[in-house]
């Protein structure tokens, strides 16, 4: 587990489908967190309820590892910076900003303080959170949907919010979101360097001659068309030899003749 | 709705269940997107099965006007930029990237390029896509989820780059476009769509074998590596008209021997 992880915990206040609770078990996983919290949930039983198991699919240890506690102030009485995630705007509150802006926020809190513990909270999938809920918040976050359709159910909004705190904790740590490809990475993928591509635009410049489409008498702006082409994307090692390969084949048809 | 969200496809090739076709209507609808295009789903009346219509929730008008086509190039036939979103790492494709930067690579061709028509294509939810239908596409675009975990369901893939494409496409409307260049823009210079170029594909294959480069009994990587080269920046108009001129030329040296 990557240390900026483990100081990220989901809360889900009173939340009343089982299966929101293992869909968001999943995704908070997914995006590589492990931390699920749950203020009186409507069944004390979630965990075990058919629809959480199942819906957290491969991610039951994180199902497994879900505290459940009696009030909001217990879910964040560790945490130094909870975002309450909200749809509908507050006419007194924290400061607002989007799921991107909050994780960004998160990300610098996390950098600044050694303790930091960052919440991400959810209301239920009703009614969402009451003032008294924001209030314990230092800040809201919202999700900008389409404010024609916003419908969002608790699970998805909440694999947004991960997804944004992966992505900026992950590009943060330089920690490589993608696979790597070290071990495949092949010589002549790399581009290739001026001179060749210079080699290879007079060989080609003679193949479309020899073929009869470059008229040198007329030669119009093939060639700059065909430069701006071709260097639009840097060329391979690899595609310009096999563009090589072409010229010479270009060249040995049109003097069979 | 809003102009550059009306130029954003989303393309489920073989959807096998109705579930997903209907959250991945729900979930293109909440970021403000209508276009959702199925490549011959496993059953034809996919539209009309409870599961698509009730996880549609209220995106039954997405789900309404969702097209079906028997292939993957007529999905992408008006297309102008297309990423397969898949994830697996690929040793020999177009190039990689996350969809993050592939929301910003798309907003940028749409402000390129008036007649853009930028498509995400997911597979199906067992397989993924196969080379040939990623070989149909200009990049691919990965979800860098958390690697001991990356249990993504099609509809919540769909739901985060979605997102992406919507974060960034929302951003850049609000900022001051550069000044247009309506006025000088020639129409050839406009990104070819897919099926234009999807001819030129055929026709070259056609000349570099008259010409005696590709073996027909031997073709190797050959075409792969020509998609990937020519695939990863959008060839113009001009540029496809000027190659098919190149590809006549050559079989018409290649016959007269």
């Amino acid at each position: 587990m990557n240390k900026p992880f483990e100081q990220v915990r989901f809360v889900m206040v009173h939340p009343s489908h089982p299966g929101n609770v293992g869909a968001a078990a999943r995704a908070i996983k997914t995006m590589g967190f492990h931390d699920l919290c749950l203020v009186a949930p409507r069944f004390p039983d979630v965990l075990e309820q058919p629809d959480a198991q199942s819906l957290a699919s491969g991610a039951t240890d994180v199902l497994a590892s879900v505290r459940i506690v009696p009030s909001l102030e217990d879910a964040l009485a560790p945490v130094t910076l909870a975002f309450a995630l909200t749809a509908r705007a507050r006419v007194l509150g924290p400061p607002v900003c989007d799921i991107r802006e909050a994780a960004q926020i998160s990300c610098q809190h996390i950098q600044d303080t050694s303790n930091a513990r960052v919440a991400v909270v959810l209301g239920t999938e009703r009614s969402g959170l009451t003032n008294d809920d924001v209030a314990l918040c230092q800040r809201v976050c919202h999700i900008p949907a389409n404010p024609e359709y916003s419908s969002l159910n608790v699970a998805q909004a909440l694999q947004l919010a991960a997804w944004e705190l992966r992505y900026t904790l992950a590009s943060a740590a330089s920690v490589p979101l993608l696979p790597s490809t070290e071990g495949q990475a092949h010589e002549g993928d790399q581009a290739a360097p001026g001179e060749k591509v210079q080699a290879f635009m007079t060989h080609w410049e003679q193949a479309i001659t020899e073929v009869g489409f470059l008229d040198p008498a007329h030669p119009k702006k093939l060639m700059p068309r065909m430069r701006h082409m071709f260097g639009r994307n840097a060329l391979s090692h690899d595609e310009v030899d096999m563009l090589r390969g072409l010229c010479t084949a270009m060249i040995k048809a049109a003097r069979k003749r």
